[in-house]
């Protein structure tokens, strides 16, 4: 039987999920979209042949045909709506950050658990190809215990100054998505951080009050020593790449190409660039994580990646900063 | 505007084509999908949303709101539905091959050439992303004057020896890709082949009287020497790769892969195979051909892959054969 | 107890090996070295501490001291140099090739075979780690039973043309060392052979009666069949890999670069060209091929590459360039 | 004019200089061998044709004909060898590490400025091909201002723990080669360090006193942020690769392997594992290092490695040890 959806928030990636759940998964129905910008609404709407656009959420929410939202509105909506959501009874995919204060995610992932729904947070690069093959190495043991584990994760260009002044930072922002990487490879949780950062793409950056450039160690509590790599500018594309490496070998991930063509001429022997970014090169991960949604509520499984999920590299996130700051070692048990 | 379409055939390539069509490209509207086997059609026409479903593909022929079809039949009809679809004035797009025949071929093309339709024929290759880029190295001169072509073109297991009897041997049925793939590079017209081949991976392909195995030289008009490598089972997977040597350089492709993971153990270093058959390696060419088809005849361009594209490889897969037979080079102008 | 060694010939080639017996291979002592230019032979001679430097071959060969001789000097003396060290009772190396006449090979063959005497023809790149190791996947079942074959075999540049006027053509100067590789890699004898050449570097090679660029093709006795593609100019450098692909796998060689770096900028990732030519791809191939004649004398084992190697490539060339002129498969039989 | 030279240590290093000094590098001369264990000196005379060999080292002090001493003798006489060597004249390379002793490293470079001689100490992996292409990367602009620098840095296996009780901890013996790759790469000195590091290879390592694993964070004075990874126990061999990252791409090297072949079956693509441990991955960095040290005692140039250049490293580990210790980053001028 499939699932009657509701999408509130009709931009970039709403789209991505309202193409995945018309066109690519079978036992998903999309039944309304809404967003504040009602004209983005109908768009949408028109484009993916969902029967109702609409400029007010509640709407959805109210919708007694609808059995699970996709919560694709700004940041700061987010915590509210998976709220409003579960006192609706609706099952919740949201995007990620939940929130960037622990209180306000505390509460709405309280309000999901007295609703008893489904919440899955959207980190979606756990569904990527590369990733999914390294945690399968790990859990088949083919590399043995992991004793080390690397990430490189760099964005082809910065962010508007507009947007970096009120991103939360980059441990918050980008990093974020790493840190959940982190967790999910290794299956165990940090316990320690420290964050070594500056500005060295944008010193725009640093008068924004940001930092563009880090590497930081995590501490597991299995005994693995991790370390993410961070820059806002890899020139060559996006770069993203992980390394986890452990008593029996290592398995690792090159990037992502738009073919496998090399050029030999009286220069170099080159390959064209990486994909560029996040869209090109985790397009189907998107799909596979809103199958995996949908799946659960359609099998009443649990979901993948529950809401405790989105608060995890949250605390992460604030104690990286905390790192950088006071430059020391940070516990997680600082920020619960 | 849209372009209404029939399709022709609702086998695993027909469902590829409606995939497509129905989700993928915006400006068609698939109309009414035919079969002779009925359930099949109407299979079809549920998952995709297809209004109408029929075993009798006249419907599509004489229904004046389509502006195109599709021919996704067995291959011993493409030519006669060629030529009922043009006489019926639409615009045509057919698997390869046309026919072995070439007198039916030349009939074909010459209704399609009465009817004043456009006609592309399926060598859906010439869309890959790869092989796209390799064709471009040599259009922009990355790579100089073609010297050289080689083409590796292996399968990761026999078809059934059922098909193979009524296949027209390997030079028909395998190479013809491989030809299309060499003439569209290289941007000439091959002259002249020899043949070698022999029965390497299975005694019972030889007692069918076909052969698994062959290298095939290529003389173009243009000068290039070019080298098909062609085997009905690589154990690791769909072998897909070009070369082409230039004045100026190289510019190569390796296979497409699952994942870009490399384990390292105490044995090896290694990935995983390539993907392993035509459907996941060509995923993205089969819309990529198919939005070409729609995009000339919206905007009236011509054919990006014309009848006589699908002639020529016919001419040279009975080249191909009889050069294998009387084990001399063949010149093209004695199947003319 | 150590080999006493006699080089003839002081040129390039000379003094690789001369090198390689002085430094490298502790159980040869290299007493006397000859060159008809006697400031070649002295200046090697000073540079490897060699004690004596002669003008005249002969009198190596009568030096009752000296084991074996390492032939180094011009093609056209090495038939007649091997009958006359056999005839003196010396073990012999002899670079290729033994002669383009094959009357005078199996004169000095014979030669040989009376004397007594191990006789190793200089094909080092048999002794090359990415070709041994190809074979070593053969010989150890890695990848079943054979079925095909490929060479590539690309020099960075024409060599003059003054040279290419003796040099016996393509066929018999650069192919002949892809029909060793061939006959080594496959470990069976080549019956028939067809090439498709011509001349896309260079016109004045055309004019100086040669090609430049072949594709040629091997029918083995076992069933294999292979293809190597020559080009006189290869303008990334020396190309140099070979593929064998068989019933249970492929192994595949790349080229040897002079860095394993990769550089990734906002135009490509890129690595630094292979390295440019012979000497510097098969440096250690002199060495251990060197080596493998020093202990077939010292352990009195047999000859790792006997005169036999030595011809049998010649007669390849030989149909190579008659498959050529007429345009038709020869069959090697036509050359014994 | 040559320079004559005197080995002490005829050990695996001192025997590996020794067939630099006497096969490959034509302006040397050696005369003279010394090690604690006469017979061991006297094979390695023998081997290399060094025309004396002697227990005492002091020989080849006193000896009025040598210009210069390679001091390969254990590490705990190099600072005491060094200061004598410079008081009796000699240009001085030696292996490292100098000391362990920040004070007696200050004596040995003390007495090599007031003698006016050279030093060189033996970072040998500043001479390899692949961190060579890398730093030349950096000095040539190809990829900017360096923002990010990355070292993965695994043995193949512990060292005996008799030798890991007696090492100075992995900081000193294993990060210190790293540490001066990172100086090298960057041409920047590093302020603070911050280590992270556990037991993960063998308990008994712990009980030894000493960890096998780290991630080390590097804060460069001009802004670079570095990170070291190490493992006592690589099992698929040594892991020797680097990374820099800047502000117009990255330059990265990957691992060096015995051969270029890839094999491909049913199972996996793959390649044999890279070379096994630094014997053979920097063979020729080992000669180069030692051409580098004749040629600025021929030509009067400055050494390529001073003796500060050994003093650093001694630094870094030693903070890197504290920073372990009291988990806390380290700012170098704590050991000043």
């Amino acid at each position: 039987m499939p699932v009657n959806v509701g999408i509130i928030g009709a931009g970039r990636i709403g789209r991505v999920h309202a193409d995945a759940l018309c066109r690519r998964i079978s036992d998903a129905h999309v039944l309304a979209i809404a967003d504040v910008n009602l004209e983005a609404a109908q768009a949408a709407a028109a484009e993916y042949g969902i029967p109702q656009a609409t400029s007010d959420h509640t709407t959805i929410l109210s919708n007694g045909a609808i059995d699970a939202v996709i919560i694709c509105s700004s940041t700061d909506t987010h915590s509210q709506f998976i709220t409003d959501a579960a006192q609706a009874g609706k099952h919740i995919f949201c995007e990620k950050p939940v929130d960037f204060d622990l209180g306000r995610i505390d509460s709405a992932l309280a309000a999901v658990n007295a609703a008893g729904v489904k919440l899955q947070i959207g980190f979606n690069r756990r569904f990527d190809p590369n990733h999914a093959r390294v945690r399968q190495a790990i859990v088949d043991g083919e590399i043995g215990t992991p004793h080390l584990l690397h990430i490189i994760s760099r964005d082809p260009a910065p962010p508007p100054l507009a947007y970096i002044r009120v991103s939360g930072g980059i441990f918050l922002d980008m990093t974020i998505h790493d840190f959940d990487m982190a967790r999910f490879l290794i299956g165990s949780e940090v316990e320690e951080i420290y964050a070594a950062a500056g500005v060295r793409v944008d010193p725009a950056i640093g008068e924004a009050g940001d930092v563009d450039t880090a590497i930081i160690t995590l501490k597991f509590a299995n005994g693995v020593i991790g370390v993410i790599d961070n820059s806002r500018q890899a020139v060559y594309g996006y770069d993203q790449r992980v390394e986890v490496f452990g008593s029996k070998g290592s398995a690792s991930t090159g990037n992502w190409y738009p073919n496998a063509v090399t050029i030999s001429d009286s220069n170099s022997v080159r390959r064209d660039l990486p994909l560029n970014f996040f869209m090109d090169r985790y397009t189907d991960s998107y799909v596979a994580e809103m199958q995996a949604f949908i799946d659960a509520v359609v099998n009443d499984k649990p979901s993948p990646v529950p809401g405790i999920e989105g608060r995890i590299p949250v605390v992460m996130g604030l104690a990286a900063r905390q790192s950088y700051i006071e430059n020391r070692p940070v516990r997680l048990t600082e920020f619960q």
